[in-house]
């Protein structure tokens, strides 16, 4: 079966295609449970171990999602992106299960380990200066020279297909969730957890999470229109980024609310899943965990599904004391 | 059915009617691979993690296992120990599943995080000077005043056999196994390991694994005699230990080797375990990897399964730089 790419808001079947197709590039990752953190929090937690996905987060189903759906034409020239983070890796390693070219455009000031895990797979990298307008030159300069499809990191149906998918088994695990939440960025994976939500157990009450310190999300979902960010100034690393059109739209029509948590309450989050869970989460994924811990009354006695994104953490830079 | 205590080297069905007593008291912990792992080291890896177990270490099924077979005027007197780790913790929530009173001799410099987690489960906590002197006479002083059963760490048959059955599941999930590994601190899981190995799958060959700061097992297994350590100066502070007379004479019975590992590739193999399977292990669990990756021609080519033996680290206090 030949997936067709998509080019409009996904429908539930849609879904169902997109997990099928996408698993020989990914792990069906478990859901933990925690009786500490349960206690901690009031609610019965289900945490979604993307940290244990391929590549260390959930951006490997997005990418793969939409690398899929290239024509042999396109694969044969390959696919491309700009990044330093997850999906320059997610995107790498696309392409190489598929046998295709990869380029990545990375700020020259990327961390080195990103370097290495990237060109790992086997990825062409080509570096920029460290601001927006230099990534997308670069990156229009490798389009045009060699053809690649670009991927965007969530603007995307294809890739918010890929993003939905971690939701969707999260729900096959356990159908009787009475929320879910999802960390906020660009918006990819919170607008593909809300298709899967509403499609899959419709009365399940849909959240977004995000730090106050980049609140761009919460804004623009009470205001209607795509805010930006002032500052990028938060310890969630993953999490500074813009909403595109794409995951706007799909995050205003279902979300029941965007949360906001503080930097302290990050750190504390991070710290409890840690100590007790045992397990190495990035900031960007405790802020779910932080929400429910900051506003305790919306979650008391609820079951509630919190994806943690992923686990590719600088171990010589941590947030501990 | 009432468990008997153990008193001479326990036997293949000993091993399982303690797994099967036990069950209530621990997780039935996950098997995880790593294919970044597997290609680092040229071997087939299988990490059992007791990372995961109740109070975040192997501890649990030891404890257990001997508090289980205390007849219920025992029982009713309630169970000690002296430790300021895994054990006191381990030994407090038994008593506290059971519904006893535990009383845990600590010294007055144990981390704060110990002292809350061990109260935590309802434990009486007796402070000492931190010699091992004085640890012994705090501990007397409390059996002689309360009545309670001294539950040793390691030199105790029933806490062996309950060690014994974290390699029971890891065989009971992959039978098929070359070799099997655990760290050697006081022995008792490694005893306990070694008979599970030898009782159900004979032709595996069983690995003890030790910094070389403190190889006192070692030396004890060439020797033929209990041996000490001159300094205990590693950061695998789990394996600082002696053996005893009983965990001893099981190893130098079942073990093919003792294989011992510099500090600096605890580290690195601490590091790889953390970043690469985004769980969190102690020091002394990187111990066994560390050796192999220390004994590559050991090991290539092989399935072999390492106990990982617990996850309680002070964040605050990392290796990594």
């Amino acid at each position: 079966m030949t997936l067709q790419p998509i080019t409009r808001v996904p429908d539930k079947e849609e879904l169902l295609r997109t997990l099928d197709a996408i698993r020989p590039f990914i792990h069906r990752t478990p859901v933990m449970t925690c009786t500490a953190l349960n206690r901690l929090s009031g609610a019965s937690l289900f945490f979604k171990c993307e940290n244990f996905q391929k590549i260390g987060a959930f951006k490997m189903r997005g990418a793969a999602s939409a690398a899929l759906r290239l024509t042999d034409e396109e694969k044969a020239k390959g696919i491309a992106t700009h990044s330093s983070g997850n999906h320059a890796q997610a995107v790498a390693r696309a392409a190489q299960v598929l046998g295709i070219p990869a380029y990545i455009v990375m700020p020259d000031n990327a961390p080195g380990i990103k370097k290495t895990a990237t060109a790992g797979y086997g990825a062409e990298i080509v570096f920029c200066a460290p601001t927006q307008a230099a990534r997308e030159a670069a990156l229009e300069e490798v389009v045009q020279r060699t053809g690649a499809h670009f991927i965007h990191p969530y603007n995307d149906y294809n890739v918010i297909a890929g993003q939905a998918s971690a939701a969707l088994e999260l729900l096959q695990d356990y159908p009787g969730l009475d929320a879910v939440m999802a960390p906020i960025g660009g918006g990819g994976l919170m607008s593909g957890t809300a298709l899967t939500c509403r499609y899959f157990t419709p009365s399940v009450k849909i959240y977004g999470a995000e730090p106050e310190m980049v609140n761009d999300a919460y804004r623009s979902f009470h205001s209607g229109k795509i805010e930006s960010n002032a500052s990028t100034n938060t310890l969630a690393d993953g999490l500074r980024t813009n909403l595109g059109e794409k995951t706007f739209a799909i995050i205003r029509e279902h979300l029941e609310e965007v949360l906001t948590v503080s930097e302290e309450s990050i750190v504390e989050a991070m710290r409890h899943i840690w100590e007790r869970m045992k397990i190495i989460i990035e900031p960007s994924c405790a802020v779910p965990f932080a929400a429910v811990l900051s506003y305790p009354e919306a979650f008391r006695g609820k079951k509630v599904g919190l994806i943690l994104t992923g686990g590719n953490v600088d171990l010589g830079n941590l947030p501990f004391k």
